[in-house]
C-alpha cells in the first residue's frame, strides 16, 4: 500500500468536496485523511488528500483519471507519491546552529526526505557536514563574481536532482534568477519575526527598540527579500537583561526550531500556497 | 440563509466522506465548511459540517433526509441551527473572575449563546450579575440537604430551558444524579493542569512541588471528578519568586480565558467528545 | 508598617549596592527586596528597592536621608508608598474589551490604584463605565477643534488628581502638548506586535501578509507614534483559517491582558524607563 | 580579569545585603551581578552575587575572607570560578535526540563545561558520540547484576573527575547509592509535565487522558522517583490529531530543549535548591 497525496487549489464552488471524494470512492481508493479550507474572502478553496493506492491501480491509471476530473472541476494540483524521496540540499555560511538541526532531524527519521549535499559559501561547516557523512561543496564568492557562483551552485543542484533548497543562516542575497529556478521549493530563515526588522541586524535592532519577545520566520524565498509567503514562526519572551549577545544565542533555538518545523511541513506536502499567504494543514 | 451544522461519528468505514458529501450536493445544499477526523487507532470517524440552508428546504426535510442517510451509513450525529440560542447558565461561588469574563464576551458578542441566569451557592457575586442584568439566584446549601438545593438548582435550570451549564468555579461536587441530568453539557474548570493536581489546594500544591508552569484546564463534568473530557487547557511560565497567593492571582487569568475559550468552543458546535477525549476542532 | 519603594537609575559605578543597602541597614530599616539590572552596553545601573518603614521613622526623615545620600552617589530616583492611592484615569473610544479587563480587575483589587474617571471621544462605552460606579465623560471632537477637546480632556485629569493615563483602545493621536503633560505617564495599548504593523489597520495588513502569529504591544505613548518605550508584549499563534475578523476578535484577548499587565506593572512600581527601553521587574 | 560566582543561602535576617555587598566593596571587587530571593513563606534568603576578581588578589585571600564573613552571617555557599572547566558526563540508552542537543550546543560553545565521556547501557548511540568526538562507554546491564554497572560507572565517573551527570534519556532507575554519590548534581528529563504522568509511558497516558498539552521536566535526581527539585519545564499545545506516536516525535523537541536549558542553567551557577523547589535565576 502506497499513500498518494493530493495537493488542490481551486476557486471556490459548489459540489467540489462531493465531486472529488466521489471520484476517489468509486475507484475503490480508501481516502486516509481529508482536509479543507475555504478562504471565502477570496473565494478560493484549498484541499489535501492522502489516499492508499493499492496494487489494483497503477500511478498512470490514478493520474490520467484524476487529471480528467481536474479539467472538469478546473482544479489546480500537485501530486506526491509517499514512496517518493524527496532530494534536499542545504544552503549555509559560518553559522552552524539550523544546519545541524537539520541533519539531527534528518538522522533521526524524522524529515520526509534525503539530505543530498551541503553548500557552503565558506568552509566553515564542513566539518559538521562531515560528521554526518553528507558532502559538503564550498562554493566561495569572488568579488564580483556571484553570477558564477551561483551557477556553480544551480549545478550542483541539478546534478543532485533537488526538491528543495534551505537556506540554513545563508548570508547571501540571491539573484531572482536563482529563485526562479527553484519557484516555491526554496525556504529561507529570517532571524526576527516578520514584518518586524526586515534586512540586516535584526537582533542588534531588536535590542536597541526594547522589544519583550524575539522570533524568527521561516518563508518561501520569493525576489523580494523577505516578503515571501510565511510558512512557521515563533518568539519567545525575553527580559531587558538580555542584550543583543544574549538574544543573539537565545534566537538560535528558535530558529532552528522554526526552520526545521517549515522544512518537515514542506516535505510532508502540508503546506499550499496562495499568493502571500501559505495554508498549512497541522501535523 | 441559515446555517446549519451537523456533529457526526462514527466508526470509520469507506465511503464516508463521499457519501456525506454527495448527499449535500445533490440536495443542492452549500457545505460552507467541512472537517473531518480519523482516529485510526480506534477506528472512529468524527465529522463537522456546517452547510447553507435556503428557503427551498424546511429543516424538516433537511432532517428527515439526514436521517435516512445516516441510518444507511450508521452515522450517530446530532443537528444545530446558527439561528436557535443557546441558554446558557453560570453556576457560582465566591470568586468573581471567571463570571466576568463569560459576561464580558457575552456583552461584546462573543459566546454564540445568551446567560439566562447565574445561580450562587453564595449571595456574594449578585452584584456582578446585576450589572449585566442577569437575574441571580441564591440557592444555600444547608447543613446535609445538598440534595434538596440540587433540586432547587435543576427546577432553574429546566424552568430556563437551559441547554449549558457552566460552573465558573463553583466549588461544590455535583451528585451524579446531577451530572446525568445535563450530560456532556456541563463544562467544569479546574484551576490546575490537569492530570496534575487533580482535588483540592492546586495552587498551594504547585507551590510546594516547585513546578514552573501552572495552568488550567476547563472539561465536561462526569461523575468523577476532574476526569471528565478535557476541551482546553493553557499554562503560564512562573519562577520561584511567586509564592503560592501570586499563583493564584496569575492563576485567575489562566483560568477565565481558559474557560471562556472552551465555552466558546462548544457553543459554536466545534466539540466532539469521543470517550475520554474530546475532537475540538479549530476556530 | 509601611512599604516603601525606591526605584533608582544611575551611571554605573563601584560601590552603589553597597552604599545604598548600607543606607538602609544603617537606619534600621529592612529591605524587603532589591533588584538590580546593570545595562553593561550603556554603563547603566538601575535598582528596585522595597523597605519597610515602621513608626520610628518619618517619611520627611527618610526622604531628606536618602537625598543626601542619591546626591553623593549622583542617583536619581523616584520614591513611592504602598499606602498612597494612585488616581487611574481610563480614556476609551467605542470598543470594551480593553477597559471591561481594567474595570474588572481593579473590582477584584488585583489593580495597585483607582480608576477615578472614564472619558471617551464617544458616548458609547458610558453603560459599562456605569456598571462599575465609575463616572464617564463624554469629550467630543469637533471637526477642527481637537486642541479644545484635548484641553477638557487635561481639565479632568488635573481636577482628579490622575496619576496615570491609560488609552484603552483610544483611536486618537494625542498632541504633543497633551503627552508632555504627563510624561512617563501615559500608556497606551497598540493592536500588532510593534515594531510590526504600526499605524492602522493592523489586523488587516497580518492576515495580508500572511503571519502565523499575532499579537499586541503596551507602550508609553511618546512624540512619536509607536515608538515609545515598550511595557509588554504577549503574541498567539494563529492559523490560515483566520480571516481579518477573527484576527480581530482572537486580538482583543491579547490586547486586554497585555494592557492589564503593563498598567498592574507600572502601579506596582516596577517599570524604570532608559531612553527607548524599559527595565521591567518582574512581579 | 576572572569572575567569580558566589551562590548563598541563609535564614532570612537584616544586613545581609549590606554585610555581603560591603565586605566585596571594602576588598575592591567590583559586583557584576548581584540578584536575591527572599522566601518570605519559609524565611530564607538566596543570592547569586558575581564579582571579578583582579591579580590584586588571589583565590585563597578572597576565600578565606569570605568565610569569615559566612560564619558571621551564618551563610551557606559555595564558590564558583569562570575559569574552572566543569566536568560533564552524559549517561543515554537508545535514543539520540536530547544527547545529540547536548553535543550541538557544546560545540556551539553555548554550554559552559566539556562532554568528557557518553555512558550507554545500551551500544546504539556509540556513533553520535564518535560523530562529536567524545568517548563512548558500554556499560550493558547483566541480568540481576545491575549494581555491577553502576560500580562500573561510577569508576568511570571518578575517573573524568565528573562535576555533573546527566540522564539523557537514560532508561534506568539509579539506586539510592549512585545518587547520592553525586547529590544535587545529577539532572534528569522525565518526558510529562510532572507531576503530571509520573512514571513510564507518559505519552500513552497523555494521550488516553486526551490531554490539550504535552511538555517535559528538567529536574535533579534524587531518591524518590520523578520527585526531585524541578528545574526547568516546557509544554506545547497538541490536538485531538496527534496519537501517541505523534506526540512521542512532538515530544522530543520539547523534552531536548527542556533538559539543554536545565544543564545550561546548572552549568552557569544560576540554580540554587531549596527543598523540593529550586531558585533559577534568569540568564
Amino acid at each position: 500500500m502506497r499513500q498518494v497525496i493530493f495537493l488542490i487549489r481551486s476557486e471556490d464552488r459548489k459540489g467540489l468536496l462531493a465531486g472529488i471524494s466521489g471520484f476517489f470512492y468509486s475507484r475503490g481508493l480508501n481516502i486516509l485523511e481529508c482536509r479543507q479550507y475555504t478562504d471565502v474572502l477570496e473565494n478560493r478553496y484549498f484541499m489535501r488528500v492522502a489516499v492508499e493506492l493499492g496494487p489494483e491501480m497503477t500511478r498512470k491509471e490514478l493520474e490520467s483519471g484524476f487529471a480528467e476530473l481536474a479539467a472538469g472541476l478546473k482544479l489546480t494540483y500537485s501530486v506526491h507519491y509517499q514512496d517518493d524521496v524527496q532530494n534536499v540540499a542545504i544552503l549555509v555560511s559560518k553559522t552552524s546552529h539550523c544546519l545541524y538541526d537539520l541533519l539531527m532531524h534528518a538522522e533521526e527519521g524524522s524529515l520526509n526526505g534525503r539530505i543530498m549535499l551541503v553548500i557552503g559559501n565558506h568552509p566553515d561547516l564542513e566539518s559538521v557536514a562531515d560528521r554526518f557523512r553528507i558532502p559538503f561543496y564550498c562554493c566561495p564568492i569572488e568579488e564580483g563574481k556571484s553570477a558564477d557562483q551561483e551557477e556553480r551552485v544551480l549545478g550542483l543542484l541539478r546534478h543532485h536532482r533537488i526538491d528543495l533548497v534551505v537556506l540554513a543562516r545563508y548570508m547571501r542575497i540571491l539573484s531572482d534568477k536563482f529563485i526562479s529556478s527553484y519557484p516555491e521549493r526554496i525556504i529561507n530563515i529570517h532571524h526576527a519575526f516578520l514584518p518586524a526588522f526586515q534586512g540586516g541586524n535584526p537582533y542588534q535592532r531588536a535590542w536597541e527598540r526594547g522589544v519583550k519577545m524575539i522570533g524568527a520566520t521561516a518563508h518561501y524565498a520569493t525576489a523580494e527579500l523577505d516578503e515571501g509567503p510565511i510558512i512557521e514562526q515563533d518568539v519567545e519572551r525575553i527580559t531587558h537583561e538580555s542584550g543583543p549577545d544574549q538574544l543573539r544565542e537565545r534566537g538560535r533555538d528558535i530558529e532552528r526550531r522554526v526552520l526545521t518545523r517549515a522544512v518537515q511541513a514542506h516535505l510532508e506536502h502540508r503546506v499550499i500556497i496562495s499568493g502571500r499567504r501559505t495554508i498549512v494543514f497541522g501535523q
